[in-house]
């Protein structure tokens, strides 16, 4: 199976992606997000490109039954129940609600992601179980960085790597990993057991610790803490079935 | 000072490189053959875009002065002196004389590297040489990385890695490396103790090794084989001056 990392969205040409399994990845922070508000029993995702499309998803919700999260610059739109900090999405707030959600980056990352043929959410929380359960698709595999304003982002080549990691591991045969794919897995494997230094390091990490969101890193450096597998289909995010994956 | 590295030829906007020195790198094979030839004794390398630019260089040199050199799909172009083997370019040949030189991404790599204010090229066989050179400089260094067909090529980002580990050792101070910067670094660590064995593990390397050019593999993965240090100016690359860096 081929299995290719795209470092930022602006690198992934469409012949890139079609008829792929398409892995978003943004760990700083919105797939970061995306995964624990799953984990912590969300309905669904709805991710949004821009705040104006944001009041367009959330227009088609029952009143009360959403809530709208989100960042620009890092911080929380003004007006919205949640910022981009997975660490809000507490289950108290989110279990059993649908969240609209849109970031700088990660929201456009993952809805580009449905040029695939089947679209997921990725973060180093959950890479392993997203990289297992898609090696087990038969499909070839494309991991889609959101990158930092257009610029390679180590925090989601790390989580690629980790995704490759998981693949190679899984797959039944050999898998032909473009130069990307194998940088990240060396990457993921020679930084495994600090990744929490490993996103401070990074140019996104080091901004947000200035901002005050070390502990938003703390959390999506703690690898493999969720099992759920988020697929996006018909404009929604919502936890896969990481027990039955396809045949 | 900053320090960047861009994966591919496409993802530098002209932004990233004015003002700075720019290291442009095609380990597979054109700045590794660049190297060898000003190694040998050539007095220069003019880069062409393609082969009818090559032929108005050719044109504007003494005949006899010069070879021509070059590849598509890897081969010789017809009727030319020399292909892109960098062990073609033999003292016994290429000494005391000019060399205009065409490869498929590689001299177009260095000519866009001219949109610094100094530019370079570097290659597994000088990188260490060109690393420290460039730190004395002063300027903001940009490393220009070929790529393959538009992708990240990992025989350039060891490269890369290289001549970053070279400038982080050299310069008296803070170095603010990019995400990429300081994977290269990593990458280049943790494969320099096998160099040939990374880049016939790479897709490129693969397919060279395939189309009969192992021997080129073996050269270009010699890492610091040379001391010079080749300036790319007035349209021709010529051997930079090592022992007597800028100010």
């Amino acid at each position: 199976m081929r299995l290719e990392v795209f470092p930022t969205v602006e690198a992934a040409r469409p012949d890139h992606l079609a008829g792929r399994a398409v892995v978003a990845v943004d760990v700083l922070r919105a797939t970061t997000t995306v995964v624990t508000a799953l984990a912590h029993g969300a309905r669904g995702v709805w991710p949004a490109g821009d705040p104006a499309a944001a009041e367009v998803l959330a227009a088609g919700l029952e009143p009360g039954s959403f809530l709208k999260g989100g960042e620009r610059g890092s911080f929380r739109l003004p007006g919205y129940d949640l910022g981009n900090s997975p660490l809000e999405y507490v289950p108290a707030l989110v279990a059993g609600k649908w969240l609209v959600l849109t970031t700088t980056n990660g929201t456009g990352t993952i809805r580009l992601a449905s040029a695939g043929r089947l679209a997921l959410a990725a973060a180093l929380v959950n890479g392993r179980a997203v990289g297992a359960w898609v090696a087990k698709t038969g499909l070839e595999v494309s991991i889609l960085c959101a990158g930092t304003r257009g610029e390679f982002s180590l925090d989601d080549v790390l989580c690629a790597g980790q995704v490759v990691d998981a693949v190679v591991e899984t797959v039944d045969g050999d898998v032909d990993s473009s130069d990307l794919a194998r940088a990240a897995r060396q990457l993921y494997l020679a930084n495994r057991d600090d990744l929490a230094r490993a996103l401070r390091d990074t140019h996104h990490g080091r901004r947000l610790c200035q901002l005050g969101f070390t502990a938003d890193l703390e959390h999506a450096a703690r690898a493999d803490l969720y099992q759920v597998v988020p697929v996006y289909a018909g404009g929604v995010v919502t936890a896969g079935a990481p027990l039955s994956p396809p045949p």
